[in-house]
Formats: C-alpha cells, structure tokens, sequence
C-alpha cells in the first residue's frame, strides 16, 4: 500500500476523505466481539491461564504487506523451481516455506468500510483492534471521533507485556502504525510519530521515521521526542547488536536506507547488510523478560514490490520475512509452551497470478533468476541517468540484459537463452516505454490504456518487469490491492483457534481471547 | 479444463503427449503415501473404526473445477454487494458461502509433474488416488504402464460403499473419469466410457457422454453398453424424480443440454430446469444404504466459465455448487455422526483477481446484475446470427446492452448508469473485437497480442465480458489454469485432518486413512 499511496497521496487521500467527511456525523457502533474468558495468573510461574488453557506468553505477530496465497505460492514455487533436476521431465514442485508448515492455516477476509480492495491502514486496524473502518483510517472509527486501543496497547497496559514493532518500511508508516496510533489519516506521519514516542512501547525497528519533524518541516523531531522520552536511537548494526535487555527503550534505524527512506529490497541488500531477520532477533534481546511480549514484524516492501508489479522483488523479500520467521521458530524451540508465532497479511497486492494468458499452461519462474535489482534501485540506479542524458535504447537495452536477463533477438546470447528473447510484441511494448519515459513518445496514448500499462511508475521499468512476468509465466492484475483473502499461518500455543474462514477482525478477537485481554 | 482442452485437444495432446513418450522407458515409482491405521468394522453397527476413530461412512466430494480462494471470494462479495443498503456509506461486506463456514478450511498445493498451471485429469488423479502424474492423463503414472485404483473404487472392493458420480459437465470428462476411469490421455472418451460402465458405480449424473459412439463414431453407444450392463439410462426429470434405492444402477442425463453435451450455465437455467443440486438429491435417493456411499460433484461449468473469463457465470455456477452444497448439508444435519462433506478445487482457472488496474481500490460488483447470459450462449444464440447476417455495429450494441447492460454515452440510460458507460478505449476495443469476430477486421494484430486478448474465444463475446469484468473492478490473467492453492472446505466425521497447507496428494491419502482403506 505504502508506496501506491506516497505516489498518490492527494488522490487517495482525498478519495477516501470525501467518503469519510460525508459520513462524519453518523454514528456507526461496533459490537465488542472480544470474547472475555476467565483468567488467572500463577504468581509464582507467571503463567496467565485462559479458562484451563495457558496463554501464550511470548507473541510473534509477522505481517506480510501485501502478502496472500500468491505471493506465498510463488515464492514457493521459485524456491522449488530452481532446484529442479534439469534432467528430469517430472516437475518436482514447489519447497515449502517454514510457516507453510504451520499447526494451522486459516483464511482471512479482509474488505474494510470503504472497499473489497481495502488498504493497510484500515486492514491493521482490523488485525490489531478487531474493527473495520474506513480505508486510510488508522485505530479509529468511520467517524473519526473513536479510539480504539490495540492488542499491543493492551498487553503492555493489562499484562505488563513488553511491546516490539519492526518494519522493513517507514516505522511510522500505516502497519506498525496500527499498533501504537489512532489517527484519521494514515498521512499525519508526524502525530503517528510523537504517539509513537509515547507508547512507551520497548523495541522500534526498521526503516526511518517519515517526516520526523513535520509536513512541513516545522516541528521538533520525532528523534529528539524519543531521546527525551527515553529512548536509545540507534542507527548503526553495531550499536544494535549490543542491545539487550537492560538497555531500556530503544529505536534502531536501518544502517542503510533505501527508496522512501525504508531498508532495501532484500533482492538490493548487500551482503553485509542487515536482513529483517536481523532485526527480530535484536528484537528477542531487547524484550525478552519474565512477563512476555509481544512483537509484530511486518514485512512490507512485499506489498511495495508488488504494487510496482516487481515479482522478482516480491519473491526475494518474501522469503526475507521467511527467514525472519525463523529467528521467532529458534526462539520457539526454547520456550514451546509458552510462544504462538502468527504469520499473515493484511490484504493481497497485485492481484498475482501463477499463469498468463500468453504462456498458457506454463511457467518459467527461473527466468527471474536473472533479475538482478529491484524496480526502485533500477529507477534511481540507471533510469535517471537515461534522462539526464537521453541515453540511446541501445545501451538501456544492454543494462536490461545485466539486470533483468532479457534480450533481443540478435543478442549474441540469444540463441542461448530463448526464453529470455523479446518478441516483437515484447520489443515494441518496451520501446514505447522507454519512450514514454524519455519523453521522445510520438504516441498519444488514451489516458485509461496508459494508466493500465504502466500505473504511476516509471513506465521503462514497469514494462522490464511486465515482460519479465509474463516470460516466466505469471501476471499482475492491478497496482493497488486485491480483495483475495490472505492466510493465517499459526504455530504454537493457542495456535488452533485460528483454523477456519473468518473476517480479519476475528484475528484480532481470536487472539485476544487466548490472552485474556480485555 | 475441459472447454480449453476441447478447443485444444490436438496442441494440448501433443504438447503433453511428447513430454510423456520422450519419457516412456524411465520408471518413476512412486511411494505410496498411504497410512495403514489398524481398522475394524463393527458387524452390529456396520461402522468402521480407524484406530479410535469411526470411519464417515456417508462421504460427499464436491470438486468446483477451476475453483479457488478467488471464486470463492468473488462470489462471497458479490453476494454481499447486491445485498449492501444503498444509503449506507460504510460496506457491510461479504456473504459468507455455506461451505465458507466449514469447521476445517485447508490449502491444497496444485502442481503436476508437467507444470506448476496443472491440468483437471492430473489434479483429479492426485485428489482421486494420491499420486502426481501429467498433465492429461487419468490414474495413471508418467510412464503410462501402471494404473492408480481410485478412492471410490477401494471403497466400493473394500467396505462395500455406494458410489455416485455427478458432473454438470459430461460425466466421461477428466474430472469425474478420475474417479473411475485409468487412461493415458484425457481425451480417449470412448475408452473412459467403457470404464464407466464397467465400474458398476451405482449413479452417475450430469451431462452427456462425450463421443459415445468413439471419436471415429464407429463403435457401439456406451449408452446401449451402459443399459446391457444392467444400467437404467434416464433422461428425463420426472423419470429422474421416480429414481431410488432400490431402482438399481442408474445414469442420468440431463433433461436439457448446453454447449458441448454440457448442463446449462447456472445463469442460462430455465426455471423448471434441474440445478446441480437436484443431481445430488436424487443420487442420495439412490445411493443410501447401511454400508455407506461416496459421491462425488463436480461443479464442472465453473472452469468453463473461468477459461472464457466470463465471471458473471462463474459466480452464478459458484453459487449453484454452494446449493448442491446445501442439500448433502441437509443429509448431513440427519446423519451428523457419520457424515463427511468435503468442498475443494481441482486448481485455479483464470488467474482471477478481485481488483484491476484500471479501477484501482474499487470495485463495482453490482455491474455484473446486468449480465443475463453465459459467454457461450451469447456465442450461440447471437453472435452466429450475426456472422451469418453481417449485423451492423449499432444493433450488436443493443444486444450487448440487453444482456450485459453495457451501454453507449449516447445512450439514453447513460446518465442513470453512468459505471457502465463504455469510455472511448472500451468502445474501440469492443468495435476492434467486433470487426474481428465478422472478419472485417483492417488491422493485423501481432499474434502474441492477439492471444492474449482474445485467447481462442469468440473476440466480441470475450471483449465484452473482459470489460464489464473490468469496469466491475475485476480481471482474469489467463485463459488457463494457475498455480493458485486450492481451499479444502470440510465438515463432519474426521474432518479436523484436512487442516494445513500441504500438496493435493495428501487430500487422498487424509482421505483414504480416515476410511481405512488401503
């Protein structure tokens, strides 16, 4: 959602705005669906009980943005692709990630108060407090007048958890967001940014703070509120990994920051580079305690990835946050009757599909193998130097076959690589984009078929990952979300309450409920 | 499958055929997956026991073919759409499908051994016998030498179980022949016939027999083997209607055929006509006796209607399966401790998505109320009248608007309609479809992209679906089959086991351990 809505932030905003406005003096009351249990906790074990059954002390909460059955299948089917013994005929299938072998898969729904295509805000909502509200909207009601606390709030306040929020995007964008603000727009970065501060929550991770001082630049940092509050902000991996559990509230913010001020695409991390999996597990030293907590981790450029139609992104950061998985799964085998890990998403981006109507019945997920770099670096990276320097089609095509392995028909490496040759179809598609993004376009293209094809982006790039799709034999439908349902991976304690179909709002009661959380 | 297949037969043969015999001399043997629980069967009761467990002993198996999380979705939605309070800001959501709120919702992975967008003959075999084999191929291994026993016939040999075989599509197809039929490819109708007849399954319904007289037409009529073999062929409702337990084996066509020997499209259905639900009341007037049955029910037409990226027939067929659904629900509430309902897919059909590019977080679902007619009896019913008699642009228009509800900006409804007013890229693509569906087309399309928007459809009857599809906020990647999970919806008897995201194969062998066969 993050990246669409910074791209469209005007139009979003207002869009969604003028719904709400229209709305505001009408009164919309939710029913608490938390189920209350009767809860006991043994003083001497420090084990709360939900009627005869322990609650889970120790919560790992991973959001995959974006991130539904496609983006998980695909990733799987890539994983298990590229193992393929190429001397066999038989298809070996796809390789399970860790948390496809969960105890319990579920399925979540997750329209929110103004769409079937709802966006991160408003679906955080839901998984964090148990509501819907309007898209955009974050912790509140449909007319912004109500407050509703959230699962983490309430586990500091009620159970004296500690609380982590990690992300691979902007700390104060809409998804870690939801778990310590209450604000009618997802776009008031900074006001998310001071409550932020004054939740009091131990353990911030991940991408920088958007707008740190304000809009328009006029406000103390959000840095400096945190300092003064108490908190240890950290931006180096080395004074990360001395962190741990007496070193107090701490903020640590990526050592190197990518577009819009998150941490890389894991595709564009270099390797001495922190991953996702990194921060977790700073995350364990920090908030480990007696008490328990409570850490939600949020994969987020799958959702970027995918609004921009990068597959090959997606897949990389997906199995990034499978990799996070398994630092909660270490800590799991050490405190297996005490920890529940939920992996899932909040909504599905792209409306992705393993299958195009050009390749048929088939699919060469291991042409992605080539790609090299993500849309957003490749942006920065070459496309705006071709602008700079209204660089020949000649050599952008050279740099797509370095970063993207496509080629043209009289590449001298064509003959090898047949599946990664351009027709002529995927030839002339691409020389209008360039075109199109050098500003040398002759044609006039109608405003609606133009939007289809390349959304907001840069349409070189997005046509480069467009055909690289489409070669291997998959499709994006949309840039914004789909109203697919996503998956509700569970392991651990409680874990089984969270089989079945259910609206998204359930996972915030279901939860809740094994917590005995009020 | 079948509808592409058909239009297929000799590409998809051939492409599957040369990929099989280039392997025909490697053996690939396959273990067998099957757990052997120690079993008993009660003399006095007639109830087998699985360990501790009672085996069901009344087990439904609905397959929607092509059905996946997005159908059912979509069809949720749309359900929810139609019945959202106009006055309302605030969406009230999706309708939940009576399958939707089965105990048990598992995830299904859907590859065969020749690609990851599998086919219905390999799909089915896996679900049917628990082993991957190739695309086109029915219960049978990739060398094509050993034959799989299927599900339904170890229940028959092993614990004397009646078995029933629905399909609203011909009941010699790939999906109900792989509960009976053993055949290197698909596509030899003639030979699944005879193996039909000689299952001595006790009711077979749906749709006609494919090729009963062979594809040469030169052999005697499964329908006269089928009655020599002591088989009652019925092909009227009220003989239907007489049909039970003690009438003996019987086939029951369906009253009223569609396209290719086909039931009718949900949407297409006269009132007095039989839904599928009708099919499975009165196979439980056959099949109930002490021992036990099977049955399984294809929903076989939601493919069809998923290849043809018509999704107005493909909710509707979705929700016929749900009223099929309903009546084993009704069987089920009398027989609560013995009974197994099991709603799955056989794999995705369309690549799907509920969200499009070119509308981007909304959706408008209410759109597809207008379409009163299935994309193949527009084809039948119009556009081979206008073929024949060169219909003019403008009268073609009226139809559309008669059926689809699309509607011209100079229109005189455009103004009450205005979301189905086509903008001037959609008129030009439906003008361009038009021109090529009557071959007065000036412009060569590129053959790459003329697949891709028309596929081997009828070009002005699939443009049309694809944009009231789009203009509803909805859109289909694909003329074929995805690699999208399938859900596995169960209620009942034993049905906790099909919890978790695991291969296709594991449905049969779940399956075959909770009945205790070998």
């Amino acid at each position: 959602m993050v990246c669409f809505i910074k791209k469209h932030a005007k139009k979003i905003t207002s869009l969604v705005l003028i719904g709400a406005l229209a709305l505001s003096t009408v009164f919309y009351g939710f029913s608490d669906k938390t189920k209350t249990v009767e809860a006991k906790t043994d003083k001497t074990t420090n084990v709360t009980t939900v009627g005869n059954t322990k609650a889970p002390k120790y919560v790992f909460f991973f959001i995959g943005d974006g991130m539904s059955f496609p983006q998980v299948q695909i990733t799987s089917d890539y994983l298990g692709a590229i193992k393929q013994n190429s001397s066999s005929e038989i298809l070996s299938g796809n390789k399970y990630l860790n948390f496809m072998k969960f105890d319990t898969v579920g399925s979540a729904v997750t329209y929110d108060s103004s769409s079937f295509c709802p966006d991160s805000a408003s679906t955080a909502t839901s998984l964090s407090t148990g509501h819907k509200t309007y898209s955009g909207v974050i912790n509140m009601d449909e007319t912004k007048s109500v407050s509703y606390e959230t699962i983490a709030e309430k586990l500091k306040k009620q159970l004296g958890y500690k609380v982590g929020i990690i992300s691979s995007v902007n700390i104060n964008h809409a998804t870690p967001a939801a778990y310590y603000a209450h604000q009618a727009s997802r776009n008031n970065y900074y006001e998310i940014g001071t409550e932020m501060v004054s939740s009091g929550f131990e353990y911030f991770a991940g991408g920088e703070i958007k707008q740190p001082t304000g809009a328009k630049n006029d406000q103390k940092s959000i840095y400096d509120l945190a300092k003064t509050a108490g908190y240890k902000v950290v931006t180096t991996q080395q004074e990360a990994k001395a962190l741990n559990s007496k070193s107090g509230k701490a903020i640590v913010i990526g050592e190197t920051i990518a577009d819009g001020g998150a941490l890389s695409y894991d595709i564009d991390r270099k390797s001495d580079e922190w991953s996702l999996a990194e921060y977790v597990r700073t995350g364990i030293n920090v908030l480990d305690n007696k008490k328990g907590f409570f850490m939600m981790v949020e994969g987020g450029k799958i959702d970027w990835a995918c609004h921009a139609n990068d597959a090959g992104s997606t897949i990389k950061d997906t199995v990034a946050l499978a990799d996070a998985v398994d630092v909660a799964l270490s800590f799991y085998n050490k405190h297996k009757e005490e920890t529940l890990i939920i992996v899932t998403g909040d909504h599905e981006t792209g409306g992705l599909s393993i299958g195009y109507a050009g390749t048929d019945y088939d699919t060469f997920l291991t042409n992605l193998v080539n790609q090299k770099i993500s849309y957003a670096k490749f942006d920065s990276d070459y496309v705006a130097n071709y602008k700079k320097n209204n660089t020949a089609f000649e050599s952008v095509l050279q740099d797509i076959k370095k970063n993207f392995g496509l080629l043209t028909s009289s590449d001298v490496d064509a003959a090898k690589y047949p599946k990664l040759v351009l027709t002529n179809y995927e030839y002339n598609k691409l020389y209008q984009a360039y075109q199109k993004t050098l500003g040398k376009s002759k044609v006039t293209l109608d405003k609606q078929e133009e939007y289809v094809l390349y959304g907001t982006y840069e349409p070189l790039t997005v046509t480069i990952t467009h055909i690289l799709n489409n070669k291997s034999g998959i499709n994006f439908s949309t840039y914004a979300h789909t109203g697919l349902p996503v998956p509700v991976f569970a392991k651990g304690l409680g874990s089984n309450v969270f089989e079945g179909y259910y609206d998204n709002t359930s996972v915030y009661t279901k939860l809740a409920s094994l917590l005995n959380i009020k």
